[in-house]
């Protein structure tokens, strides 16, 4: 029970709304909705591909632009203090792909940073056979 | 503050040490540390590859056998009610690759359910070169 307790407990449940809702207003393309979670200098990054979009506009902008009809499900949310993490399935087509995303919010509640990882399909990088079933 | 705000509350404090203890241990190849916080029909998946392990002898079996001499870091770990995500910096050698680890604990404290990613990098699909800058 240490200083950083009563903090963390007030704003988790605050967190885990806007990363649900971040997903809801994307899925919904109601842009409106999904700007209103966002800081203006949100930061969003993706590791996989060493891009970085700096603030609202250019992030909103990425969105509206993402090609293809894509769909997203929440599989998973966890929220603690003002960092959450959420496991998606994206869907375009008959395609699915998971997603880890994770988000951190100001003092305010806005969305501030945004770290997206889009794992893809590999076959195992060695024999574990005699440990494993293939799904 | 719903019905089941209570035991979150009482389970999220468990459910981040025992996630910050399984990579601790993984690092420092304490095996019987490892196994003490797993459940015995624990299910390790790993989408990618469509891989599934079960049970904790084959589990610790595919750790203590995995090739390279790995070192695991913490990036952020975040904790909700049973479940948890780690965001991992893996490091072989001069290589690093990120990880995305899902967490679920039993009702006891054990980890039952791990789900591992390992997003590797890549291009970009398609060119947003007017929004993003390089890392």
């Amino acid at each position: 029970m240490g200083l950083g307790k009563v903090p963390r407990m007030i704003d988790t449940p605050r967190t885990r709304s806007a990363a649900h809702a971040y997903v809801d207003a994307a899925e919904r393309r109601d842009w409106d909705a999904f700007a209103a979670l966002l800081a203006d200098d949100v930061i969003y990054d993706m590791p996989q591909s060493r891009e970085r979009i700096r603030g609202k506009p250019a992030f909103l902008q990425f969105n509206r632009e993402y090609p293809g009809d894509w769909h997203l499900e929440v599989r998973q949310i966890v929220a603690d203090g003002r960092h959450a993490a959420a496991w998606l399935d994206s869907r375009v087509g008959d395609g699915s792909q998971p997603a880890c995303v994770w988000i951190e919010l100001s003092e305010e509640g806005l969305i501030t940073k945004i770290t997206d990882f889009w794992p893809e399909s590999y076959d195992p990088p060695y024999d574990r056979s005699h440990l494993v079933e293939r799904l």
